[in-house]
């Protein structure tokens, strides 16, 4: 697991990899089963935008996460979840904004919804394209897979490390 | 799941709700299989300590922690995982010490492996403590259970939210 503030801390990430992860995306309705997303090995991605963040910060960030060495391979080198290759769940989580004040929690920093769900789209849009982008990933099967902006986040994880 | 950096960012602790956690402390190894400890709806607590960081940091850390209004309840109250009554486990992750630098991760903040295990250790027994003053934990059959330092932290999650 790997925290990561953006620049001049505009975004909060946090990095776990996994065997295995699966991420609610529609809850339980009246008759109507609840909806999951799954990925097998890879990466979740927790991600929280503050206020003044805009979307000139999602290229650079996107491009890290993707790129940086996290996922040890059987071997014991680290490598990218690009080049593992391995999938990506993004999960929206504005609780990772919050400061402790007392004995409650506050999200004042935290960006509005509309521009925070305008930011989540972008950069899931950017992981699509960056995943896309490697031959590596898309003839692996690799996919990029998302919880719903604005949901509890219900989640079920597995790893075999950091 | 909140991120907070500790005192002049001496320490920094990752908290996801959870309804069942499950730990491994003990690898295969030959014939023998691996050991695991697990909780059932609490809270896991992640925590790395940075170079600098003393004991004196950890009786406010544990504090807040064990006392700060993270857990929803089903009315939809929020409470500290003491009121709940939760149980907690709490994973050593050395990685929340990483800085990307270029594509690599590189953990030079981190604290040395002696003193890290000592305020670990420390961390533990004091969580231990705070648990066993309420007697609403101690009735409830409340536990705190931890992962084995230096271990690759293999953990298997399932949250309700948060």
């Amino acid at each position: 697991m790997t925290e990561e503030a953006g620049t001049l801390s505009r975004a909060r990430t946090v990095v776990q990899q996994c065997l295995h992860a699966r991420l609610q995306v529609k809850p339980v309705e009246g008759q109507s089963e609840a909806e999951w997303v799954e990925i097998q090995r890879g990466m979740v991605i927790f991600i929280c935008f503050f206020k003044g963040a805009e979307e000139d910060i999602i290229p650079k960030m996107v491009n890290s996460l993707l790129n940086v060495k996290l996922c040890e391979t059987d071997s014991g080198k680290y490598m990218s979840v690009l080049e593992l290759p391995g999938s990506v769940l993004i999960v929206p989580q504005a609780t990772l904004g919050g400061k402790a004040k007392g004995r409650s929690m506050q999200y004042h920093g935290n960006i509005g919804k509309d521009d925070g769900l305008r930011l989540y789209n972008q950069f899931v849009l950017q992981c699509e394209k960056g995943m896309a982008a490697s031959s590596k990933c898309t003839e692996a099967g690799i996919v990029v897979k998302y919880g719903t902006y604005g949901n509890r986040q219900v989640l079920s994880l597995d790893t075999n490390g950091p």
